[in-house]
Parts: structure tokens; C-alpha cells; sequence
């Protein structure tokens, strides 16, 4: 299980879509300012400075710091979509889901620094990025219901509401990202094991 | 049930702390605008303005707008503390636990505004400030803890980890502030309803 958890970590890629290492030197400075200052106390010229780039240079790349926040936005909840598919199709709902709240919590755990921009600014996206933003959440969303009610019906899970379920499943994972940090009593792992130790009760225990 | 969780949340005054009105429009106005613009977006002239004073009124009061936070932080913090004790009284562990968890759900979606600042902008608190805020929380935490411990002595619960499902109890509730809002398909009570459901299935159930 561990070594199912650690390939479909290990096949992520933050950078993919930034090729340039111009673009990679902005996104990261846009990054690391946001988690400073936030998203509104960050200006264009922290981001130039951070990145060593004149704010010009900067125009050529992204034509505003909501862009910024938006292709980070993008990024985030295509990685975290990528990471509740590939669990999804392990083919034993059980075991699917015990993958995805590990891979989930530990993904949360490791990229909490992007994962608490993306989550905490939505409201400063335009309403059309948040509008994309929102279909790859509703399509996270809608993988893990369809699991559960995979498991549902094959007998496994004993949930009455799978939507209901399916929304506090990725609450937990989520919220990993606000309060984990350095120095804690669990790694990123062996919070994945206690979380997913936890759903399983949840999804198939009780009456 | 329901009587007793809102008896609890009856129970509570945002405002108790600031007895003048001064004081009142002047957290109420640092509220909004750390709702709206962020901790490091708002500047006492917003906090000012928003609350129909000068800047040299309002340092009568507040000395900073980190102090406005702490007093904010504070106030959210010993509401959710006051939410859990008064829950976690309840003799019988199992029902405590449900009366815990609607209520200290309910609060989060009802107060969410406060909670949201109260949780993304911990860090921007003074070392001393934090430490503070720090200890109300292992107060909440020790609460659900030891009422978690409490029934697995009394053989209702079966985890094997009281403090980690206290966390991840907790979580669930906070995370609430962050995704909950008008529109979505349960009104507060419901949500609790929902939750205390699945976490006594976490907590009761499995193996």
C-alpha cells in the first residue's frame, strides 16, 4: 500500500506546466509572497524582486498577480485531482479509498504552503477563474462520491449519504494543509495511515 | 438534542469581551476588513474609515491591527473552547460526543467569518500573542481528548488513538469555516446533524 501511495506522489509534477525557468523562478516567487504577506498584501513588485526580474520582464509572463493566483489555483486542484483519480482506480473500493485519503493527507501534509493559498484566496479570483477552479473541484469532489457509492454497492461501505461522506473525507484531508507542520507527532505517512484508519471506520463501521 | 445545542450556542456572546460601543465598531470594522482585504491588505486607516473614527481614536483603544487580530483570535478561540466544555459535561460519553460535534460544527458554519480569520492568520500574531492562542487551543484539543478517552473506558468508544481522532474530530469542525456557505445543501444544523453521524461511526464503529 506505502509503495502504491509513493508512486502516485512520486508521479506529480508542481513545474509541469510552467516549462520555462523564467516562469518557474515567478511562480515560485508569487508563491513564497503569498504565503508571506498574502494574497493582498503582495504586490507585482514583491514578485519581480523575489524572482530577480524587472516587473516588465514579469508583464511578459502573467498580466496581473490574480493571474498568478489563478495558475497556481489551477495547479494545486489539478495535482490533488490527479492524486484522488489515480487512488480511485485501484479496483477494491475499500482499498481504493484507504489509498486516496493516504495519498490525499500526505499530499496535503507535503505541499501545505501551495495547498493553503489555493484554498484560503479563492474569493480573489475573477468569477471566471473561479468558475474553473470549481470544475476541478467538482470533479475531486465527484470521485470520491462515485467511490463511495462503488463501495456502497458492492457492500463495503454502510453510509447513507455518500455526498455528505465524500465531503467530510476530503474536508480532513484539506484541512491537513492549515494546521500540519514541522515537528509534529506524525510524519506526512503515518498521519495518511491514521486519517485513512479513521475513514474506514467511518465509511464501512458503525450501524 | 437539538435544545441542547442550541442552549450552547445560545450560550455565547461575541461581544462579551468589548463592553463599549466604541470598541465594538472598531473589532467589528477590523473583522470586516480582514474578511475582505486579508490581515496584511488591512491598514488601520481601512479599520478607521470602517469604523467611522480617526486613526488617533482608534489608538485609544487598539495600539495595532496585530492587536486587533489577537483580541479577535482570543474572542474566536474562548467561544470555541466555551462550545466544547459546555458539550463535553454531558455525563454520557457517546451523547457528549454528538452534542460536541453538532455544536462545534454549527459554530463554524454560523461564525465563519471570525474563524476563518482566526485560523489563516495565526502567524501573523506576535510570538507571546501566538503562544496565548496557542494554549486555548491544547485546551479545546484536551477537552475532546479526554471526553474521547472517557469512552473508550467506558468500552462505547473503540479507537485505538483518542488524541489523534481528537484532531481529526477538531479538523472537521474548522474546516467547516472554510468551505461552508449560503446556497449549499445543509443549512448548519443539518451539516451537524451529518457529521456528529459520521464521526460516532469513526469513533463507535469499525474494528
Amino acid at each position: 500500500m506505502d509503495e502504491q501511495v509513493g508512486a502516485i506522489l512520486a508521479g506529480l509534477d508542481l513545474w509541469a506546466e510552467w516549462p520555462s525557468e523564467t516562469q518557474r523562478r515567478i511562480v515560485g516567487a508569487a508563491l513564497d509572497s503569498f504565503a508571506e504577506r498574502g494574497f493582498h498584501g503582495t504586490s507585482l513588485k514583491h514578485i519581480a524582486q523575489g524572482s530577480g526580474l524587472s516587473t516588465a520582464a514579469l508583464y511578459v509572463h502573467f498580466g496581473s498577480k490574480e493571474e498568478l493566483l489563478f495558475a497556481l489555483s489551477r495547479r494545486g486542484h489539478a495535482m490533488a485531482l490527479e492524486v484522488v483519480r489515480a487512488a480511485a482506480g485501484e479496483p477494491d473500493p475499500r482499498r481504493a479509498a484507504t489509498l486516496l485519503v493516504r495519498a490525499f493527507t500526505e499530499w496535503h501534509a507535503e505541499y501545505r504552503t501551495i495547498a493553503r493559498i489555493v484554498q484560503y484566496e479563492l474569493a480573489a479570483l475573477t468569477p471566471e477563474h473561479r468558475a474553473d477552479v470549481a470544475d476541478l473541484r467538482r470533479g475531486i469532489e465527484r470521485v470520491v462520491q462515485e467511490l463511495i457509492e462503488r463501495g456502497v454497492e458492492a457492500g463495503v461501505f454502510t453510509v447513507r449519504d455518500p455526498r455528505g461522506a465524500a465531503t467530510a473525507v476530503l474536508s480532513l484531508g484539506v484541512d491537513v494543509a492549515r494546521w500540519y507542520g514541522p515537528g509534529l507527532r506524525w510524519n506526512p505517512g503515518e498521519l495518511g495511515v491514521l486519517y485513512s484508519d479513521l475513514v474506514d471506520r467511518m465509511l464501512s463501521g458503525g450501524t
